[in-house]
């Protein structure tokens, strides 16, 4: 066994040598500069990159005092959180010279708890379906997945062990799945969004990516301020429960071997959610969820689709044009029901602790014009329940594939604990 | 009885006349702007007008097709809402030359109406405490509450007919009872927040100044999408709900006057609310919003407590420290009993279309060092319930004095006509 590089050490564990100070900050963001420096004209993970700023931060780090759990840890930033010190554009040319006033809270959070912004990572348009330029770092002719592509892309290629996300539909655990890292969204709520450009937010949620379930515990304590997500125990036995979804004719065969693999290895540990009623009716939470963001998005970005129509894509016109077409009337409608089914959703884990549930329909598709279906994510991102994406085995092509895991609502500490214990067991 | 001038046509009235062409939406700017200039360096409500852009905003309108149900009217917009074409300070030194990127997308929704902006208003510290210029129009000694103070004031002073505010405790419902105009914070979650500093997402409601219920349901609509609200008809016999509060004791004798006088003119429709549980155990709210409030406030001002501490008020440090010590594990339990709040107090609409609950302690209390207390909205906020100001009398000092009707979630159209048909009844 070789030593690996810094580069590819993972956050937890680059950060417990940080502490111990017999790792350098200067030296993890050396490293993770160069492979910036070696791969990211090849990838475009990375937006902007500021060397000297970040080299200048790792100095003065290593010559200070620790400053708390991220101390030192290199970050990358999806291109929809501001940023003082780099220009935030939101992955739209309407905002291609934007500097903002301030820096998200959730940056600074990140900043206060030692982290050393490495630069920002691209995001599809608005956070939408439009790609920016990141390809799979797999197979440059796949997609990386949306919207928060550049983050799990500059995780995957260890250009950064940590960075920032944010799911609306499937923005999150979805490229997390395509680019084969763990990706967690916390539960709805729980993590204050000031300076993340707002698109729906009856759904918009900040979290992250890192190579191991305890890298995004570790980010994730800082989000949410939330010490228990550090803890690595779980209560008694692990009780798991398997919901394929309505949506499992759309996984394809080698979602389908993840799943036979993962519940075989899992078969002490789990069995079928029982609520069958609940399992038929949960198909109508997609329409829902699209309903709900079309008609958030539209008003949300309302100053763009009438002052810059003209620099928006063709396929969020559309969907602007959708979202505008739903009554207020109707939003209320929807609005109730999915309070509704937020009460109705909680039945599952009176009997389980955790669901494990597909996180696409495959591997990342081939192509660079589209970021894959969202299909799978839809409904978790409408419940707000939090979710972390494992990533499982490779494909005959040698891309990645995995599953989620599903949390009751406000437990983020629970599913990341079992979200440890499981993926040791499931690493085949 | 004389001819009302301009400025002081309510804004469903005015709205009426410039659908039909009966007037021009540059006679009624320029009413209003002569008011601001005879005024404002009184009141103080305004902290920025841009007189020159409204007017030929008003001439475009009356040369142009009917916009919208906002056509031509003049609005107030609370500095705690972006504008490209006027400073945007927050309240803060912090950002005293900011000028945001993009408006508020209720700012373009308002515009995207037909409104036309005639400034911004005076928002207190970041929606906090601690006061900004403006003072009581009724009585320039006493506070026009907050935070949002200048909305309020200038829709009291005849100097726009529609003003944007927002509640995160009591911003909306407390200025709107001391200045003595209809205020109406709608449904948590109804109105997109897109480009309005945010303070609390748990909290933090969008929502608006009149001088009639139905200019606030005119204002409503447009933010909400919701056309329901601006019908007029309560449907079969209106039952209201008496709800004094645990926190009746601190209501004086001038809130004590306007309840009896209230309860006894809608005795034929009303009831005391029988829930005793429920009533007694309803103090803790205020706690709790206090809780809720404080933790998301320090995290979501993080740049501002970290980069700029030096420029905060001394209240606003204090609060943040609060916030701060508050764990994110304890946060969690807070939200989930908000949640399992929420779902409580349902059952008061079970028998009640609308509540009747005190807005104030009082009328608006002397002195200009503080905005008041809203220690009868905090429930409600952390609620998310839709909640309007109904003004009612004046004291032997000459201050306004009213009540607050609060609405069933999401039943905002309920709420409001049941508001106009009460405020009918009541105005003595």
């Amino acid at each position: 066994m070789t030593t690996p590089k810094l580069q590819e050490l993972g956050a937890a564990q680059a950060a417990a040598l940080l502490q111990r100070r017999e790792l350098k900050a200067e030296d993890l963001v050396r490293a993770c500069l160069e492979r910036v420096a070696a791969r990211n004209d090849d990838i475009h993970a990375f937006t902007h990159v500021d060397a000297v700023s970040a080299l200048a931060q790792a100095r003065a780090l290593d010559a200070g005092p620790v400053r708390g759990p991220l101390h030192g840890l290199p970050l990358g930033v999806k291109d929809l959180f501001d940023t003082t010190d780099l220009p935030t554009a939101y992955g739209s040319a309407v905002y291609a010279h934007h500097r903002p006033a301030s820096d998200a809270a959730s940056v600074t959070l990140c900043r206060e708890a030692g982290a050393i912004v490495l630069g920002k990572t691209v995001t599809t348009e608005f956070a939408y379906f439009t790609p920016g330029p990141t390809v799979n770092p797999h197979n440059a002719l796949h997609t990386p997945g949306g919207s928060s592509s550049g983050s799990a892309a500059a995780v995957a290629d260890h250009m950064v062990p940590l960075a920032l996300g944010t799911q609306t539909a499937g923005s999150i655990i979805r490229p997390a799945a395509y680019c084969g890292v763990v990706g967690y969204k916390p539960s709805l709520g729980r993590v204050v969004h000031a300076g993340v450009k707002s698109l729906s937010p009856t759904l918009d949620v900040i979290g992250g990516f890192g190579r191991h379930v305890e890298d995004t515990a570790l980010l994730g304590a800082v989000l949410t301020g939330d010490l228990r997500l550090l803890e690595n125990h779980v209560h008694g036995t692990l009780r798991i429960g398997l919901f394929p979804s309505p949506s499992w004719d759309q996984a394809d065969a080698d979602t389908q071997k993840a799943w036979e693999q993962a519940t075989n290895a899992l078969a002490k540990n789990s069995d079928r959610c029982q609520d069958l009623d609940l399992s038929r009716d949960f198909g109508e939470l997609i329409q829902l969820q699209k309903d709900v963001m079309s008609y958030e998005m539209a008003r949300s970005l309302s100053f763009e689709r009438l002052r810059h129509r003209e620099a928006l894509s063709p396929a969020l016109q559309a969907l602007l044009d959708t979202g505008m077409a739903i009554s207020g009337a109707q939003h209320a409608a929807n609005l109730q029901r999915t309070a509704d089914w937020r009460l109705r959703i909680d039945a599952l884990f009176e009997r389980h602790d955790v669901l494990l549930t597909p996180s696409t329909t495959g591997a990342a598709p081939e192509g660079l014009a589209a970021t894959g279906d969202p299909l799978f994510c839809r409904s978790w991102s409408l419940l707000g329940l939090p979710a972390v994406h494992l990533p499982l085995m490779r494909n005959a092509k040698g891309l990645p594939v995995g599953l989620q895991l599903v949390g009751r609502m406000g437990e983020d500490h629970k599913l990341l604990a079992a979200a440890r214990q499981i993926h040791d067991k499931l690493l085949f």
